[in-house]
């Protein structure tokens, strides 16, 4: 059987991680997980599941061997400052479009923020990382690779519903789970309505199995 | 006679003050310092200096009424951190040529950095100062607005020699006098070799009016 190869950017991360699992439960996937350090490479194989070193601020290319998929779940955190804002959310999604255009990957989905469309609404302390995320998303749209953006608002750590609203501008900022969030990023992987097109998305009643497709 | 009209972004700065000088004392230019306070801009109003009201990090649309080239000397300064990076350095420049795109500006030329063309280069308490100038100059490149790039090395407040180097790459971080790289900016306003090029620039031996010559 084909398995599509999924290489999972930001795999150690929150949301990562919830991403690498429900493409194991697949059958049509196969997860790659890249990380930095040894110890989560480790981790990630002890769990059958395959990893790669890679590191955004430098280099990691290697890691797009046979990728046929990328999902971009990467993220500086907020503890690290605005400069990593730049040099990872901002300019590491921006080097791994520019890998996956390079090798000729199929879908990149990336993980966006609710409102990284419209930056200017931002308020003081989230304005600047709107805006490094509304670059890569740009970034990302004019590149030629086939995409899915997706920005959810406010993540919780919740357990998945299961169940969501999934709309190309949802008013207001209601949050979601990032178990919901995964299942989301997930399903917009091969989906043809999702192709080049870019959600916001919350809690809601629509079952994932359900999205993109009308 | 026909007066080519300069919007100066920036011009309250170190480099945008000595711009406007330098555009006063020609017969061909007349500058117009757009500032963000009533303060500086009764100051150039005052030295005869038409001045217009505009902040970038909000609105100046109508800084641009009969513009026909701009000269960018705004920057956040090191002392604001980098969210004030993305927003001035970054999206500022990026908002002022979306402006000069719409409005049919004629040539706008950007104060960049020397590096900003390779910031992967960049050591760490700069490399996120460089890829935000790099992403501002790459979207100007791509805008359609016939543009200049200037990128010097370490800026003094030295008197000015009225002798640079400039070339398209200078290897090495030789300084050079901000009243220098003030009147480079000018120079490059209507050159034709000038046009769609980015030029580092340092300290060195030719006239400045001896430029974009051949």
């Amino acid at each position: 059987m084909f398995l599509i190869k999924v290489l999972v950017i930001g795999a150690a991360g929150r949301v990562g991680k919830l991403v690498v699992e429900k493409l194991k439960q697949t059958t049509s996937y196969t997860p790659v997980a890249m990380v930095r350090s040894k110890d989560q490479k480790e981790m990630f194989q002890k769990d059958g599941v395959s990893a790669v070193l890679g590191d955004l601020e430098k280099d990691f290319e290697s890691a797009y061997a046979d990728v046929d998929a990328v999902i971009f779940a990467a993220g500086s955190g907020a503890d690290t400052g605005a400069e990593m804002t730049i040099i990872i959310d901002q300019e590491g999604a921006i080097k791994a479009i520019d890998r996956a255009k390079h090798f000729g990957v199929q879908r990149f989905v990336m993980l966006s923020s609710m409102a990284a469309d419209r930056p200017e609404a931002g308020n003081r302390e989230i304005k600047h990382y709107l805006f490094a995320k509304h670059r890569a998303d740009e970034y990302l749209k004019s590149s030629g690779v086939p995409y899915t953006i997706v920005r959810p608002g406010p993540l919780t750590n919740e357990d998945g519903t299961g169940t969501v609203f999934l709309s190309e501008h949802v008013n207001g900022g209601e949050s979601i789970a990032r178990e919901d969030v995964a299942a989301v990023l997930v399903a917009a992987l091969t989906h043809p309505k999702a192709e080049d097109k870019s959600f916001d998305v919350v809690q809601g009643d629509t079952p994932v199995e359900d999205l993109f497709r009308h």
